[in-house]
């Protein structure tokens, strides 16, 4: 009963998509965050229709001004004509109950501008949980049709990296005093970048962070594109326009040398990665919830009667192939 | 014939981790992050020899000093009589081949003690790799015997949220000038500090950076444990008492307050979770790989033929469970 209720709604939802209602939209990334059954069905028909956005990720450390350079790149994008959505990736905090305000009421002065669609994805306290729908949500804003997809990520680490390869040009955004540390460069985003942006160019020491990144790119002789360093002053609008040049630059080198596949293919990857998981270790996971059998498990790990090695497998066993342990 | 090899390998280096042997801890844990089939069995029983260590997470944004900082620590548990075992965890870069060299020789002043053991683990490219031999390194040093056990994380990301599950006390650590921001909140790793550490307090705005911790320590009016603020200038050994004394404090309330299980059961949970993961999502890739049926899929989703959620449950049925796909 439940399952044909869904189909509909599915059907529904995936009509109102492809005719860019912004409604079916949001309602639609409700669903994928929530991981409803429903959800499956219109992804897969929104994987159909994708292929036309542009998908620019946004990633740095936080403080150094991404959200305004963010809004400036909007702003700029929109006066080309062209439309935009963006999916800001936003740990939540127990302390400010979900996404931060800030974020929430950014982009309010372009609520009525129809080309212009943000949301703001919460981790909601999955392991690992902060990129399991960022994949998702850039594929139904890619059908939907949006000239441009900027993705923002907040944060250094290993799941920023995983988040960005959904995008086909990343840009990477430091600020002066920042750069020319040895511990900036071991945040492991470095080497994913395809343009570089030195935020707050007027404060102190912005050359000099310019001139490490230059230098660490040195280190590599054999780029066939070298990862541009674009000095900006986002609070100031100044420089926003230099960087999206070069962001279409980079965009067209991919298509000029056939290597957007290759940027499409490694956001498959991931998916196919994410999917796999969902279907696993998510699965195994609800299910050992479900029947208590996780806390019995912990409880004899507790004991020293068990171990992790051997519980996975016996839920593996059990869960995902039907085998009784 | 390999496998038997494996576990007369195993054997010995299990008498050897119980007997305190540094180069079959070494050895094991280049076991563990090569993936080996004989780590298992090691693992297994290291499961069974643990219990006795204090683990202590640290973490916070490039460029706060933890390294310094951990330094510091080591030398007053030292003076203590106490032995440690230190794990930094460290995103590899293309651009430096692998860990960066400054974590490699940091250590070696202390190579001819006995009572310190240093390990930087990289991620070797993994999709989020990087916490991916954390938890069973820390299983095997805890075996192995040391008192404390100190795990350092460089970034801000869900990653080191994940890694800092396997510590029973969690150091945050920030500096002057980087907590006052409403960014830094975002970056999720707040949630998760039993002791807050603003280093290089001698620098201007420390007093604000605390006041801004503490402020949003309010928010919550139901703390057990108030997490302490605490103020270091590690560069010039300053402090960093009064941090081991917040963290033995923390450690002595989680033992007061029979909490210490749920925090071994926080970190068996993450363990059981990244041998699921093993289990299922490796050995699927791995398969689909080797098979090279991965390609297959992946140009047949460029094409549109097919999606990632159909390719993922394809996988799943074909390479887990046996049946044809």
């Amino acid at each position: 009963m439940r399952e044909s209720v869904c189909a509909d709604d599915a059907e529904r939802l995936i009509k109102g998509l492809l005719n860019q209602e912004r409604t079916a939209l949001a309602r639609t990334i409700t669903l994928i965050e929530d991981e409803s059954p429903c959800a499956e069905e219109i992804l897969k028909e929104a994987f159909r229709h994708r292929g036309n956005s542009k998908i620019v990720g946004l990633t740095g450390a936080p403080g150094v001004g991404k959200s305004s350079l963010v809004d400036n790149l909007v702003s700029i994008i929109r006066d080309e004509g062209s439309t935009v959505g963006i999916i800001a990736v936003d740990p939540s905090s127990p302390f400010t109950g979900g996404a931060i305000l800030g974020d929430r009421v950014r982009m309010r002065s372009r609520t009525t501008d129809e080309g212009v669609f943000f949301r703001s994805l919460a981790s909601r306290g999955h392991l690992g949980g902060l990129s399991r729908h960022t994949g998702d949500v850039v594929t139904l804003m890619d059908a939907f049709g949006f000239d441009y997809i900027l993705i923002e990520t907040v944060g250094t680490g290993q799941s920023e990296v995983d988040i960005m390869l959904y995008a086909h040009t990343v840009v990477v955004v430091l600020a002066p005093g920042m750069g020319d540390d040895i511990q900036a460069i071991k945040a492991g985003i470095l080497e994913i970048g395809d343009v570089f942006c030195v935020n707050k160019a007027d404060h102190p020491g912005a050359d000099k962070t310019v001139s490490v990144i230059e230098s660490m790119l040195e280190l590599n002789k054999d780029w066939k594109w070298k990862p541009p360093v674009v000095k900006t002053v986002a609070a100031e609008q100044v420089g926003v326009e230099d960087l999206l040049e070069q962001i279409k630059s980079h965009l067209e080198y991919l298509r000029a040398n056939d290597l957007m596949d290759k940027r499409v293919s490694r956001s498959y990857r991931a998916s196919l990665e994410e999917n796999i998981r969902r279907e696993t270790v998510d699965k195994v996971l609800r299910c050992a919830i479900k029947d208590g059998v996780l806390d019995v498990m912990l409880d004899e790990m507790l004991k020293g009667k068990s171990d992790p090695v051997t519980c996975a497998r016996e839920l593996v066993r059990k869960y995902l192939c039907g085998k009784e342990i």
